[in-house]
């Protein structure tokens, strides 16, 4: 075995465990580790005590040049970039001919470089973090199972949540962030979510996502809310289930989650897209009263955004942003921001994951299906509890399935070539079993209906 | 007076009068028209009895060799293109030196050309419709009235609405299309509404517009709606009021229209962001389920639909629903479309504007201002009924300013250079002053409080 080296672009939260994973293999597998990133003390800091194996560089990944340098330096890239620089990195990549590993949503810019990439031998291996990532993995490892019984599948629902362990759990959203806030305030926008019941094709506006919510019961780990994903339809076939009459994916939330973040989405308080003209000393009472018709000058704002949403003045939505300040005068501090980047300064300073903190990622599949004449339910659940605020559940997921894709593939253990989804047998096998090994495992039960 | 040439790009509906009115004053005014439309047939159409000075060229605007082409061998561009194509002839402008009008919003990419509009001697005048357009036209000479007598302006309400006729008002919507269906089915997305009311701001998101609507009454038209538009507070400053604490610009609609519109924003049938799965064999009541949650097999629509919006299942807004026949078994017949233009077919097939059809303009402002110690109220009415289903209320209020303006500017009356609105008395009064002999006149009236 010779030594490989693998480019990391992306120091962020969510890169701990797999630096911490390739950095403890590296002896073992010859590997020589490179993490790139603007903030490289970011990135100093994750690869310490590895310095042997790893090394950290400064990185503007949008300067073009310096970007392809140091992915021709490698054998294989793993990007964790942001969405819009995801592209640029895979077209860097086909030209230099490197292997490459994303957690993130397939592009649909990438499907027709799919024949150039397996013209090149080349592998583009996506969607390979928890959901997307192990959500797939874990469903078509039971979805195979079950089509080599011969059984029929009527029904799937997946759902996913990154969320907050029990016993960090102190207040009343359930909720703190172990991933990019952004991405949680703007969770939902854009095209209406899709899904398909009992075969009829189902569209849901964003602005009835979270009150179209499902209440899901998980035993040992209690009672769940989830909201639907963007587009549970397009994987139908990608999981050859084309036909299947019912199918939904959703991310998961405590109880009481949603009804109160709906109240941010009916109020316009998430939008992002113009900024907005309060000055930086409003304070967040002048926030919410900006998002309501005007009332009688000194009137009791609690009770017009009450009267506004059809709310009880102190039902539990209400006692949630009452817990956030936002009923008070503390300032919003900064002005010329969008709806939804003011709302994400304040909740950055309410929902800190503290170091002392740990999150939990749930994630629960539910089958039915019929086979030799009955009818029954398989439900896979996960649930991880981070290690501790930098291993945390989010990181480990996100970034161990990747971790050992990159020793697959450096092994020569992937034979297809080309734009891949972790959904074949030669990928989800050894990766699930991996992930077992290291204590990120499903607990499978069968229900007879 | 030399020969001069003007060019118009566009031949859409509402360029039937522009036309007429350069072609009828050709001969005096010694120009020659040419109309560039893809669809030439439209153009020649348009320009009929009128080829003495008029010619109708098939131009593809965005194949920018030719368009640069036509653009050179004339004196003044009148563009009616498409938002998306607007910058590309701003630019070729500039470059071959030419004036041009529009009637389009002015593009945030303009402004920073204004110095070089001004070095090369050159005028953009944009916002010379109606809407934008006239209504700045008249606002202006108010305020500036108002400004001239001392008086302190505390609050400018202005409402526009494209509607039909009472004589041709034979369908429970109020509403025929007499422009762009595309711009009817998505008007308000986008970022919120903003406007300011007692000096506080505030913000609409786009699926609470059609709920916070302002009954509107003007004497002798009736009952009207109107719901906010994108934008209010840009106007503050340009307008010279930038201290108002209340201004509010809004559309009309005839009452009962937008409570029954809010129902397909709602619902999410308003979006126009991804394709539906629907086949084109798919009925009306298919593509209303498709919108609701679950409901048990053969269970009622309009129940169901009610239920879900918390509607009288045989309230005005299911009425007009209905007559659209939006509950029965009419098939879509084609597959693939965005939600809003599924609507959009069904629409444009019972909103017609027929041949005998007339359409009505109307504006509406309410200025209320303080001088001498009195508090007093403007109300300024405008109320056009189109000629014939060419010669639109729509089509002589967004053609006639240009063509008067095109006027103004080749006769060298326009002393300003650069990036222009008409707020500007050398622009408005002559303006308003030919339109009012046309026949487009507002009635003032004066209130005290």
């Amino acid at each position: 075995m010779s030594m490989r080296s693998i480019l990391l672009f992306g120091a962020g939260r969510s890169a701990s465990s797999l630096i911490k994973y390739l950095i403890d293999h590296a002896g073992e597998q010859q590997w020589r580790l490179t993490v790139a990133d603007r903030a490289v003390e970011q990135a100093r800091r994750l690869i310490q005590g590895g310095e042997a194996v790893a090394a950290a560089v400064a990185l503007d990944a949008s300067d073009g040049g310096a970007r392809a340098a140091l992915i021709a330096k490698h054998d294989l890239v793993i990007s964790m970039l942001p969405h819009f620089m995801h592209m640029d990195v895979l077209r860097d990549c086909l030209r230099l001919k490197k292997h490459v590993i994303t957690p993130s949503y397939v592009p649909d810019e990438l499907w027709p470089l799919d024949a150039e990439f397996k013209a090149a031998g080349l592998v583009v291996l996506n969607e390979m973090g928890v959901d997307p990532g192990i959500d797939h993995m874990s469903a078509m490892r039971i979805i195979d199972g079950l089509k080599a019984k011969g059984a029929r599948i009527e029904a799937f629902e997946s759902y996913c949540g990154g969320l907050v362990a029990p016993e960090s759990d102190d207040n009343p959203w359930g909720y703190k962030f172990s991933w990019n806030p952004r991405n949680v305030v703007l969770a939902g926008q854009g095209p209406a979510a899709r899904y398909i019941h009992d075969g009829e094709l189902k569209y849901i506006p964003y602005h009835k996502l979270f009150r179209r919510t499902a209440r899901v019961e998980i035993p040992g780990l209690g009672g769940f809310e989830g909201y639907a994903n963007r587009d549970s339809l397009k994987y139908r076939s990608m999981y050859g289930i084309a036909d299947i009459p019912t199918m939904l994916r959703g991310t998961l939330r405590k109880e009481g989650y949603c009804a109160a973040w709906d109240i941010f989405v009916q109020l316009g308080c998430t939008e992002d897209g113009f900024k907005m003209e309060l000055p930086a000393g409003a304070t967040w009472s002048d926030y919410l009263r900006s998002f309501l018709p005007a009332s009688a000058p000194g009137s009791d704002l609690r009770k017009a955004l009450a009267e506004y949403l059809g709310l009880a003045p102190d039902g539990p939505g209400m006692q949630r942003l009452d817990w956030l300040g936002l009923f008070g005068n503390g300032r919003i501090g900064e002005a010329g921001l969008s709806p939804a980047a003011t709302l994400q300064r304040l909740l950055e300073a309410k929902w800190v994951l503290g170091p002392q903190d740990k999150d939990l990622l749930v994630m629960w599949h539910r089958f039915r299906y019929a086979a030799e004449g009955r009818t029954k339910e398989i439900h896979a659940t996960l649930a991880v509890t981070g290690q501790d605020s930098v291993h945390t559940a989010m990181a480990r997921t996100v970034g161990l399935p990747m971790a050992i894709g990159a020793k697959l593939l450096l092994n020569g253990r992937i034979g297809q070539r080309g734009v891949l989804l972790p959904v074949k047998p030669e990928l989800y096998g050894p990766i699930l079993d991996e992930l077992a090994d290291l204590g990120i495992a499903f607990t499978d039960r069968e229900v007879e209906l």
